[in-house]
This record gives C-alpha cells, sequence and structure tokens, in this order.
C-alpha cells in the first residue's frame, strides 16, 4: 500500500458538491468511481474538506491508499483525468508518507470569492460568480471584508451543521480584494473555516457594499456573537477552494 | 425610424457564428429573433464583421432601425437581454446618428486570444482557451507575435473567403501578451483583419513557442506573402472580438 496525495480542480456546476453521497452526481464519486475503474478495487479517497453543491474548487487536495504503488505520479494523473469527465481535473499527484491526512494535517485553507458587479450579467460567468447588478462599493466592500481579519468567534457566520457543539474561534490571516473591470475577487486565507463561513463573512461585506448593512454590524456581530438575525449567505457559484496548507 | 447602436457579449460555444443562417443558431439569428418578438417587426441587424463557430465577444457592435425610438436604451437592453440565452448579453445601447454603420464606420478592432499552456487542462476554459499541454516558451510566443506589428500584406497569413479579390495589405497596430499561472492572453489590434488572420497569426506564434516553427518564418511570410504551405489556425476556442473602435 501506497499513499497517494491528490490536487484536483473541478467546476462545481452540474455536481452535488464534493462529499459523497447515494445516488447523486459528487466529485468524490466520481474520483472512486475512476480508482474503480482503474484498478478493480472500491477506494476510500479522504478530502481536505468538504464543499457544496456549486461551489468550485483551484486546489482540493486529498489523499487515498492504493495497493500499485508502481504507477508513477504521471501515469495516475493521465488514467485518472481519461476516465473522469473534464470538468473535474486531477492537477497533481505524488507519493507522501501514510502519516499524511488530506483533513487532519491541513495547516490552513485559502478561498477566493467572484463577484460579478455589472449592470448586466457576464455570459462568461454565470455559475462561476455571484452576479450583483445594483450600486456596489468596491472599497467598502474590501474594507468589511477586512474586518474579518484576526483571531475570533465566528459563531454568528457559521452555518450548523449536525448536533455537534463545535469550537467557533477561528483565525483569519489575511482577506484581500483586487478588482478588475466589472470583477472582484477576494481571498481569504486562515486556520481552518468553519461550516458556509466563507459565504457568510462575503454576504455581510457585500451588503455593507450594496448600502444595506453599516460596517459596525460586522465587528459588533464578532464580538458578541450571539447576533444572528439578517445573515446573507453569498451564493455558491462564486465560492473556490484555491489551495490547502500543509 | 432610429438608429441603436448596441455592444454585445457572447459565449460562443453552442453556436453557428455570428452571421445568419437558415436553420443554424447564430448570435445574429438570435438577437433578431429577440428583436422580432419585441417590436413584431423583422427588424436587419448589422454586425461590424462576422465571428466564426465557437469564436466569443466581450464587445462585438450591431446597429439597427427601429421604429419606436421611445423606448430609451436602458429599456432595449432590459427587454433584449429578457428574451436572449444568457450566453448572448447586450451590454450596452444607445442612439447614434443614421451616418453610423457597424461595419463601415469601424476604425479598428482588438481581439484577445486565450491560451492554456499547463501540463493539464483547466476544467474552467473548456472551450474558452486553447489548451497547450506540451512544452511552450511564454517570451518566445509574444516575441512572435511582435513580428506581426506594422504594415505588411497578410495574405500568408489569411483564408480565403469566396472568390473575391481582396486588398491584402493590413496594419497591426500593436501585439501584446501577457501571462497570469497557465494562462496567456494575446490582445492584437489593428485596423481591421482578414478572415481568419488572429488564428493564422496565433497560429504561426504558438508553434515558434512550441519549437515547431523559426521565429524566421513569420518575418519571411510578412515579405513573402505567396509563402502558404504548413498554416496552422489555432483554434476558434481561445479566440474574443474585444472591442470595435469608431
Amino acid at each position: 500500500m501506497a499513499r497517494l496525495k491528490l490536487t484536483i480542480a473541478y467546476d462545481g456546476r452540474g455536481f452535488h458538491g464534493w462529499q459523497s453521497q447515494a445516488g447523486r452526481n459528487t466529485i468524490q464519486d466520481n474520483l472512486e468511481e475512476a480508482f474503480h475503474r482503474l484498478t478493480g478495487e472500491r477506494i476510500r479517497l479522504h478530502g481536505s474538506g468538504r464543499t457544496d453543491a456549486g461551489v468550485h474548487a483551484l486546489g482540493q487536495v486529498a489523499h487515498v491508499d492504493v495497493s500499485d504503488p508502481a504507477r508513477t505520479p504521471e501515469r495516475w494523473i493521465n488514467a485518472l483525468n481519461a476516465l473522469l469527465p473534464t470538468s473535474i481535473r486531477v492537477l497533481r499527484a505524488r507519493y507522501v508518507a501514510s502519516t499524511f491526512h488530506a483533513r487532519y494535517s491541513a495547516r490552513g485553507k485559502t478561498y477566493r470569492y467572484r463577484i460579478w458587479a455589472g449592470s448586466v450579467a457576464s455570459p462568461f460567468e454565470e455559475g462561476r460568480a455571484w452576479h450583483i447588478s445594483g450600486p456596489f462599493d468596491f472599497a467598502l466592500f474590501a474594507l468589511a471584508l477586512r474586518q474579518f481579519v484576526g483571531k475570533h468567534d465566528f459563531s454568528a457566520f457559521a452555518a450548523k451543521r449536525g448536533q455537534k457543539e463545535e469550537n467557533t474561534i477561528r483565525r483569519v490571516h489575511s482577506a484581500r480584494t483586487r478588482k478588475s473591470g466589472a470583477l472582484l475577487v477576494a481571498e481569504v486565507s486562515g486556520e481552518g473555516f468553519l461550516y458556509k463561513m466563507v459565504r457568510l463573512m462575503v454576504g455581510a461585506a457585500a451588503r455593507c457594499a450594496m448600502g444595506k448593512l453599516p460596517l459596525e454590524s460586522i465587528t459588533e456581530r464578532l464580538k458578541s456573537p450571539e447576533i444572528r438575525q439578517s445573515r446573507y449567505v453569498a451564493p455558491a457559484s462564486g465560492l473556490y477552494l484555491f489551495r490547502v496548507r500543509y
């Protein structure tokens, strides 16, 4: 047995997210099916974390234990890509120590979020960006997003997943925004993120930029995490898992 | 009657190009059909020029004569976009003098060409960039493309359309290339372009970058336009009509 680390990109449109689900077309199921067709074995893939339906990845990471360590990483890449739909691509592969775990060894993640702020939608951004057609203050969005940098209790910016009580303290390392024409790309890095946290952060910053939420509301919610009313989850279409750091 | 100038973006995938064709799904047909549904009239749209099947536009320009000049440009934009497929968007509209002609008044055009030069294709660039998986010298591509700047006889870089003898002298104002990761974007501006000229220019420059054509071959063909063997037309998927200058 040998442990293989994979870096994967996917266009999340048309998939029911990362996580394997009976009868659903998920990224994990497509990858496991490709391994099955290649090796004849049913192998379990372990991702760095889930992505929801419609969320994209430029650098999702997963590991898998394979019984054919003679196959070179390049041969795994080519063989998997030949079987996968073109909307899922294995970008890199390498053998790692058996102590490596895609989820538990992760030291940080970077997400990108794309907003198309123009009166008319772009034909090239459908399902790939959040289209905001009304007034939008780019500088205010960038400023609002920067409020999240630091160590905070993010429970006002997290959705509950299951009944499990979770530690909701997280550290956001950076939150940068750049603009090119009508396209805004926000990049957020942190040690780890709670469920729907990036989309709730972007949702709040965007509502500031639209003039629908005062900037202070963000800092108040970081100080008083019990405030949970009128939250706004930005759409899945704009979110990209950009990089997992180990 | 009033003349309306439209600026249009489209994702060329799934369309049989710009030009109206019986029984084919073209950009022009979709736009004329939207005008028909709005006004009840059969109106002819005049584009700045054709784009081939699979070629995209970020700023195609067309004009049309409408009998309802009371409708504001914003109302035309919203009404047309409500009827058009989301892969075609009217970005801007304004009333112009009846002497304006989308094709004959054009003073120049800018095209962009996107190349994804990475061993693995991007799931986000399918049908939107030319994927080159082998060795590719970015700097050599940029240098090769710059050879086209100036006034030349471009007949070695043009496809014949019909039997018409045409003046094949054109002036290319600029040919710039920028790179972001595996993505290369070339931008070419000129007074006007012959049929398939940008794709033949990019095809030649790319073959230099792949080590399959000496750089001198380009300058030789510009001096001796009768050399027409082993030409390479870059795929339609990477080409974008970016702007028409008036």
